[in-house]
């Protein structure tokens, strides 16, 4: 494009865009009205993953490159930002593909053997850099998820495997707070004591619940006791780090102790944009699960309980991946140790202070 | 309203509707800002679900008057279509409460116990008047759903399960489909051969998988399996009767044979609006399902996986009934047995004027 | 594709679809971030168009091939039914891109020049086969829309401007309905009494109103005139096609007298299908009108009030092609000549056969 | 409720809400089933009304007692954030309402008059409390918009008119930017430079663009004289004022350069969160008026160019509200007069320090 007369199809590639649908339907038999639409919107598709990973990528570096704090927190969580506005399109996206009947979807169906979604080199990526654990993943046959692919793609995938990924970034990020320590500051003391007295209040409720028979007392007790069980670990690293073993938590008590200070003090100057940051995570997270959760529908609407193009996966596997392959689930999860704002113990003033801007205190 | 001077303000009945906020916040300790949001956002729920029922009722009448077939129809389909329309609007909104977060939730929630979602009679209502069987329901505790309701509100929920609902009506009116039976027409026949070969297809790839290792491979066939007897018992009313009895299937053996043969014969004019009908209880149910499901993740988000103000509840149940609450699942599963429509066998020349217009075929 | 071994990434093209971002900041400076965003979400927007025109086109074939009427309605109607859900898609998309600040798209603006929008080959195709006339076009400049195009894209956009569009097929096959004239049957008088009966209401009504000045009484009173006389011209073609010439309306007399049947007695079974296909081009236009508007407002979010990237367009012009760019108009503007259904003419037993399905009526 | 047992149809005041549609249709004809939907909607609409108050008023009562700048920045913008998505679903709440066909409006549309949506009281203390000019409505009739009334909401109207806006106060809040002056800082002059260079390219491309005959360049070159005259004002307060005083312009001069200060060093900590407080006072004055858009397509899909039922309005009226009813246009219209990020002139030290976090700077 030497030329000054830029034109707006070449400056999009549409020659190649456009020219990039080929129907294997035209090929083999007759040409299928339908099997354009089931191209287009999984182009669509791939598009915006390529979106998602240049802007995952850049925020990546960023925290790679510990400038997070500063001026550039506002750029992290306005690429955030973005990232959630497509997911949301993605999931709108999903009523286009329900426009074609399972009927008009057998007609290609067959043609399409053995190419699988299965194999979106993208998706995994996205997967791998938002830190998706290997061992997390839902195994189907076998196989790793990354011998249905080719030899470029499958180190394509195992690269992004290996990189530090936005969770772990985020949990070097987290276990940087440099407010967690504060000489002379009580604040987890009473902390805990609010807590505790949370907990109680529930307890008594499910204890003297007259709707509730012994059975199901039983139960919600043992879920209260394995909450207080957690909640203790928070203060307990040896018994955090057995949590964390045992697969009940992926993120580290240090980073736990920081996203929970910021979700406190969220309304400290220097913490706002934090807790947006982390509110965003979970956003992030709870879409993605949503969008399983669309897909695994939308198959059972198509082919109902058969097998996948892929000869494997199927509205079954897609199921089980919609809770399990959760991400940033330890930060929802925070939730259940929240205290109201009215119960939270008071900074002192130093600290306030370090929280605040330059302007207000420094002078 | 007697004089001819009606105001907005009057017809809408405004005074009622925007001074029935009264913030439990405001009568106890402080106002807590958030809690009007809480308060606003059920009562236009609830708004909803009057529409909702208005709608349903509406079209439960007309089911239950035999008058679907003609005219009605298209009312039926624009009424069903406003009810999608809503429950679309439903899901959005969750959005607005992910507004509040955790920490301004807890100010204010220890004061809502022991109110509960679970008490709304609208939406045990729609559930029912769908076709909720009481018997599917998840129970929680030795208590039946009804009896965390006072006496009034009791007898609502129970009339709406005793009448007729939407699902049964459905499938009197498709066993009344009067083209099922056609002189000398070997429709199910050809019918039969598509099915079996597509399932055939289908098991040699899965036989011949590289990528499965034995556990998959069985695991697969064995649904296959399920998928073939329940086909084959499509046209054995004893094994059919035995799969519903044991909880797999809802609906009768004669009223799927006629949804079948509406889904597959889609194109002809009498067909096209019922082709629709069924779609849009596959949406409705589907929305329903998406509800519940977008439902769950907002209580994790607010409370983690603490109990619910009712003393029960919270994400794990709701959890539970996202799948377990569907009413018209046997519809969507159709598409396991729909062929594609180049394999359609043809229809006699005399049906295919019984499914056309008098106009066509009355000269 | 000879092999049996097809992938997903092959299938969909992905190498083609994923190396076509070519940032003209990466080969002239510095990478700016978000051209990216600038490039996929056009290439998403023209995937889209392509797949519009792939519903489009097979619609105009249908109805050029006069096969409309009978099996084809339901897959015309599940085809533009797909157009409008893309539609909205593309509109709600619009979001994404407001995630650009003005800030950060100044930074790659003046490398894009001189390609624009503008240069759309395929949105012009779109305003074309569903029929905007040349004519009809706002002019920027003293060229033609299609001289900012090279001349393989102009040859393209002619012949899409020559070839019969959606709006003249659908007028032909409106000025078909072949029960306009009915042997003995009054209809066009009663509901000329009923639609005279509604605007002397409304005239009154304007006449007694004490809020209203005399100029803005008179103003009304005008444009109730103007109804009144389109309406008048409605049963006379010399009339009536005075308001075509003078870009009053668009639809022939006997094509409009068509539309109003339908939408008068959309329950009768023949024209319930029509009935929803007319309000389908309404939704299409609606959206089309609403997507203008909101490109206008992002426009002028972006660059205020400066010159687009092709030098001319921008916020002003974008705005005025909103409301004047409609091209299905004639038919949401039937709603100033409905009349309620209590008030319908009731149709004579033979003809209500006419519209009924053999199998209630041909025994 | 002085009991303990609080129940969810107490709380949410159920027995008011939902025995509150009193249809007119019933009382004086028969029912008429769609007029259901037509109040439920609207009182949906007026709920949600009271909700934006709720948070509209909270935000002026922060924004009043100069309390904005630190702590409370947060919590103002999740309350903007909560009036936005309820904003969004306002208008996606447009679509319920049109599932109901003109026809089937017109049977309960007589019986409403003379109510009409122009006396919503929440919808124009909503107007008021932005900051919308009593001078700037746009009049029908003699008659100003309060004269509709009863003398109860019209004082209530009258009242939100006088107290001060949130466009006065954030007028106020602008104003009082303490980083405007800053001893030896040239920024103003660096940033002149910049634009200037940026208008003159434009003008520039205009002048050489063959495509534009001499009328279009006119246009075009006299719409830049009027960018550079409106952008000279920026630095000389009687100019500006000039412009206001002509109705060019609502926000003061100093509030302006505060604004695009604010913009421009967005990334500075301190000015993160102002930045996104200015983004949102866009997007809620784009959202009202995609609102008004969306409003008017559907009142002219309703009833086409008739009259409303009060007498007055309808489809005409609304549409020129839709852009003379902005409110905030003064701070989209700053994208005329942004310059790239690369191009902006460097903070002095001292005043970066101003801008930062006490932890960064305070040691």
């Amino acid at each position: 494009m030497t030329s000054k007369k830029l034109s707006y199809g070449e400056y999009l590639q549409l020659g190649n865009i456009l020219d990039s649908q080929n129907l294997q339907s035209a090929q083999k038999e007759h040409l299928v009205h339908d099997e354009m639409l089931f191209i287009i919107i999984h182009q669509t598709y791939e598009l915006w993953f390529k979106q998602i990973l240049h802007e995952l990528d850049s925020v990546i570096d960023m925290f790679r490159d510990n400038y997070v704090q500063e001026e550039n927190t506002g750029i992290v969580i306005s690429r955030l930002g973005r990232i959630i506005e497509i997911q949301k399109l993605l999931i709108d996206q999903v009523g286009i593909l329900e426009t074609m009947t399972p009927m008009d979807f057998l007609e290609f169906r067959d043609l399409l053997s053995p190419a699988s979604g299965f194999q979106s080199v993208q998706f995994r990526e996205i997967e791998n850099k938002l830190g998706m654990d290997a061992k997390q993943r839902i195994r189907f046959g076998k196989q790793s998820y990354d011998k249905y692919l080719d030899s470029d793609d499958r180190s394509k995938v195992l690269k992004s495997e290996k990189n530090p990924s936005l969770f772990i970034l985020l949990e070097n990020w987290l276990e940087r707070t440099p407010f967690l320590q504060f000489e002379g500051f009580n604040f987890w003391n009473s902390y805990q004591i609010a807590v505790e007295e949370m907990i109680n209040t529930d307890i008594n409720r499910i204890s003297s619940n007259p709707t509730l028979d012994d059975s199901a007392r039983q139960a919600s007790l043992k879920n209260y006791e394995s909450i207080r069980k957690t909640y203790e670990a928070l203060f307990d690293k040896k018994k955090y780090n057995k949590l964390i073993k045992n697969g009940h938590r992926k993120l580290s008590q240090k980073a736990t102790l920081g996203a929970l200070f910021i979700q406190l003090y969220r309304d400290e100057p220097i913490l706002q944009l934090p807790h947006q940051l982390l509110t965003q995570l979970v956003d992030i997270d709870h879409l993605l699960t949503s969008w399983r959760y669309r897909h695994s529908l939308l198959v059972f609407r198509m082919i109902g309980i058969k097998i996948g193009t892929g000869g494997s996966a199927g509205h079954g596997y897609l199921k089980k991946t919609v809770e399990k392959h959760s991400i940033f689930g330890d930060l929802s999860n925070l939730s259940t140790y929240i205290i109201p704002r009215s119960s939270l113990p008071k900074l002192p003033e130093e600290l306030k202070k370090q929280l605040g801007f330059y302007y207000t205190y420094g002078k």
